[in-house]
Formats: structure tokens, C-alpha cells, sequence
């Protein structure tokens, strides 16, 4: 059966009835002309919207439906916990193709429902309509206290540099599924929001990221123009089997490291030495990688004057 | 020139120059991981995400630019008007092909960021993706009291059913511009935000909806499946020199009124004689037509037993 077979109050009831759109901030979830949010007395409200589509963020032959789902809600919420956000809820606008098979719009939309309620982001509403191919925009919500919300800007000369979890598992499995026919795509990222509103909770913590162009691009994004860190590609936090994994297909783990993205750790700076590396880990519950120092000077004059040794400028 | 020619950085930077993303309740506006808002003490957040795609909802070839950006924002915001909301704020969602020229982009955002600029609901963030066609996903973001919103529920038998403004201006611009090889779309609705949150400081006004698929459909919505109206199709408001021009394209002025959507106008139920038709349309500031009385009863029982006289029953 194909969705255009079906009606879209078929289709949006679908989605009504696997979605969990009840919450402790939900006033009023799907079914009304919008839906309704509370926030707590002194929070302001965060909100990222995220696009996930076919062809460009996945492709329906190597990732699993409920797959598509789950890493198109986790690079959503990705955004608040950047932010040290606590989640309030998301909407999703759904463009789907009348010839996509009701299968595979039943597990796309189990996967999307089930990863929004396992953090607490219940799907509060959205809309359905018809286009040539799938695509996902997801407007992620959530509550900050009023001033706390951890930017990218203020890093400065100085600061510590520092990275939740380890990099490259999401582009080694992306080259991976790439590479072979039956490949599949089978890491799904953790949006790191506990983390994250734990990180908005220490006062030295000055400026914070999610890592999803990669580790280089967003830390451009983080410094910006006129500030640069100093990176040692032999210290970046990899998992575990990873450079062997990289040589089986003959790619540079320290490359994909730098440059692959889509695994949706925090790149974050601290003011001061305090907490230390061991009490930041202890705190948000996560292996905490220190890559640096902030450094002054924009990073391009830095990358020229350093060449191609074994350390990168950026 | 093309998108593709440019890089999503640049195309995003002329977004971020034609838009204002500062506002009465923005924090933080385009260019972080999320965007921030500030609802006042004792609001509650209300949010409706909306879609917008080349071929469902409009066509390049008859359809300025810039009038598909105010239409999707318009179409948007109408629910917040529904609401009795007022706007905080709306994000986007764009995907466009890489063979857009850049001069239709750049009317496009102009239109979408002066109509959402128009409303006070400045632009604060987005996501830019390619697509093999141009998708609008637009949420619109309000605020308003807690427990004070319009909701859709809650009509009982007696109240009267009343609407905004006139019907069927959208719906004959349509049909005239696909009738006509040269035709154009001229047709910008105006999203009923002021009359919304005035309607919402009226204690007797039980429910609300706004009418973006036809007054039937929408009623339908508005009144579920145990309660109906018995409208005069004499009585629907209809815009001035409606009916010769609908008998010039050989249409029937009254379904089109009831059917067509894309005016969105507010449909709402008032308990009580209380304010009267007079009184409603100098508060809200706008011709305000009663259309009868919410009756017990399904719809459909009742339009299979009164035949097909003048009158319908829905």
C-alpha cells in the first residue's frame, strides 16, 4: 500500500497514534490549530529548526526507515543541547511522495516519535503534505534559564578547548554503507542534552557548539574570524578500533576525525582550570577530550605560516 | 546566476541582511545553534509549523516571487491568529535546487522576511538545504495567556457561529490565474493576528479556527462529529462584484465561498447574544458576518435528510 491510498487525516492520525505528544510542558499537543508550551517562571524559550532530506542527508537504499527518523530528531535536539537547553517539545513538517510505501512511512515516523520521547521533546504538532521527495523540517523547543543559555560567541585567548565522547564514528559508517551495495547506515548519534544543561550549570563554561559539520568547520564557527586553537591530530578522542577500521578501507582516520561530522558531540571552552578534565567527565557523565588552548589570530595566517607538519591550524 | 554558484553560507548571510530578526521578544536572533525568546510572566507558548511546496501549493510560472514568500508566512501565522496569539517570532525551513536563480531567492526571502517583519513575528532562524524542489516549512511562534488560548473544542448548541471578513477572494484569484495561460496569482491573504487576540480577550468566545481549506472543511474541524450548522448560502459574506465575476468564469459563487480556502479568515462560536454582530466588528475592527447556530447533531445524518434545498447542512 502507498500513501496514495490513503487520505491525509488517515496519515496524520498515523502519526497521532504512535507519537507520545504528551509532557510535562505540554498544555495542548497535536489536533489544534497550534499547540500550546509552558515554560517555568524565569526560562526563555530556545528554538532550531533542522532539515533531513532524501538525497542529501539520507537515501532510502542503505538506512533503515526508523533509522531516518531517529537521526533526523537527534540532530534536532543536537541544537538544544548545544544551547544547555532542557527539551519542551518539536514539530515536524513532513513532505512526503504519494508513492512512498505505508511501511516505510509507519517506521519513519515510529523512529522520529520514539527518539522525541526517549528525551523528553514530544512531537507537539506539524503537517503533512505532498512533494516529489521525503523531507524532514524539525523545529526542536526548549526552555533555558533567562541569560543561561550557552552561546557560541565570548571564547577568548586562553581558554581551554574541549570535546565530549569521540569523533568519526558517523563518518566511518557513512563511508562504510557508501562503499559496499548492501552497506547500511547504522550509527544513529546521541544528541548530548543532559551533558549539555549540565555544561550550561558551570559558571567557567564560556561557549559551547554541537559538533555536526565537523570538528574543523564548527570550531570556525565557535572562534570565529579572529581567534584560532592548535590541534594535535594524535590526541583526538577516537573510538575504539577506529584507526584500524580507517586503514581496512583506506581512509585517514585523523581526516575523517577532523573533518567528517554528524556525530553531534559538544565542542565547548572553559575559562580557568577549573573543573579539570577528570571532574568535567565526572560531571556530564561522558569521556572528556581537552584538544587546546584558544589562541589569538585568525586562523587561515596561522595555517599558511605553520605549513604541513603533523599539526593543523585553523 | 544560480544557487549553486554560491556557497550556503553566502545565501544564508543575504537572508540574514534582508531579515529582522530583532523583535520585542528576541534574545538572540539567526546565527547560533538555536534561537532565543522571551515570553512575558504568566504566557504560554504557542507553535505551528506549516509547509509551503512548489507544485501543491504554488507555481513559479504564475506567482511573483516575493508573493510566495508573504503567502507562506500569512499562511503561517494565521494559526497563531486562531490562537488569539500574538507573534514572537517564526523560523524556516528552506529547500531549494540548485538551479534557483539567485534573483527569484532573493524575492523570495524579501517577500517571507517583510510579511513576518509586517506582524512583528521577526525571521530568527533557519536551516538551508537543496532539494530537487523549493519547500517553504515555516513555524510561527506566539505567546499568550495561560489557559486563554482559542482553542477549537468547546461549541455547544446555541452558540453562534460567526466569521471575519469576506469569502472566496482567494479561491476565484486561483482559478483565474490557471484559467488564463498569462494569469497570476495577485491574491495575498492577510493573517487576522490583531482580531485574533482581540476575539481571545472576550470571555463569551468559545472556539476558534481559521478557514485555510474552505469554510465547510474548516467548520467541520471546528464543530467535530456531533454537532453541525445550517448555513445560508445567501448569507455567506462575499467580496464586492464576487458574483458577476465568478459567472464570467462560469463558477458557482456560493461553492466556491464555501470550498475553496485560502482566505483565512477567522470562523468562531460565541455563547450568548453577547457582544452582538455590531459590537464584534467594531472591537475587532473588521466586517464580521453571522452565519447561524451550532445545532446537535452529525452533519452528515442531517445533509442526507434535508435534501438538496437551498440551504446545506454540514
Amino acid at each position: 500500500m502507498e500513501l496514495r491510498d490513503l487520505g491525509e487525516f488517515e496519515l496524520i492520525a498515523r502519526i497521532e497514534r504512535v507519537a507520545s505528544h504528551a509532557g510535562p510542558a505540554v498544555s495542548l499537543g497535536i489536533g489544534d490549530d497550534a499547540a500550546l508550551l509552558r515554560l517555568r517562571a524565569g526560562e526563555e524559550l530556545v528554538v532550531t529548526t533542522d532539515a533531513f532530506v532524501e538525497g542529501v542527508h539520507f537515501r532510502w537504499r542503505n538506512e533503515a526507515p526508523g533509522r531516518v527518523g531517529r537521526r533526523a530528531v537527534a540532530a534536532c535536539l543536537s541544537d538544544l543541547a548545544a544551547m544547555g537547553a532542557r527539551p519542551l517539545g518539536c514539530t515536524l513538517g513532513l513532505a512526503l511522495p504519494g508513492s512512498l510505501p505505508l511501511r516505510r512511512f509507519d517506521a519513519l515516523v515510529r523512529g522520529l516519535a520514539a527518539e522525541a520521547a526517549r528525551h523528553q521533546a514530544p512531537l507537539v504538532g506539524g503537517n503533512l503534505t505532498r512533494a516529489r521527495e521525503t523531507s524532514l523540517s524539525l523545529t526542536g523547543l526548549g526552555a533555558v534559564k533567562r541569560g543561561r543559555a550557552l552561546l557560541r560567541r565570548g571564547s577568548r585567548p586562553g581558554d581551554r578547548l574541549c570535546v565530549t565522547g569521540v569523533l568519526g564514528a558517523a563518518a566511518l559508517d557513512r563511508a562504510r554503507a557508501e562503499r559496499s551495495r548492501a552497506g547500511r547506515v547504522r550509527h544513529a548519534p546521541e544528541p548530548r542534552l543532559v551533558a549539555g544543561r549540565r555544561l550550561g550549570a558551570i559558571r567557567s563554561v564560556v561557549a559551547c557548539i554541537d559538533i555536526s559539520d565537523g570538528l574543523l568547520a564548527d570550531l570556525r564557527h565557535l572562534l570565529g574570524p579572529s581567534l584560532h586553537a592548535t590541534l594535535d591530530p594524535g590526541e583526538l578522542p577516537l573510538p575504539r578500533g577506529f584507526r584500524a577500521a580507517c586503514r581496512r578501507l583506506g581512509l585517514d582516520p585523523e581526516a575523517l576525525a577532523l573533518t567528517g561530522g554528524g556525530d553531534y558531540e559538544l565542542l565547548f571552552t572553559v575559562r580557568g582550570n577549573r573543573p579539570s578534565v577528570a571532574q568535567l567527565a565526572r560531571r556530564l557523565g561522558l569521556p572528556i577530550r581537552e584538544l587546546g588552548r584558544v589562541e589569538r589570530g585568525a586562523p587561515e595566517a596561522l595555517g599558511r605560516r605553520s605549513g604541513a607538519g603533523g599539526w593543523r591550524h585553523f
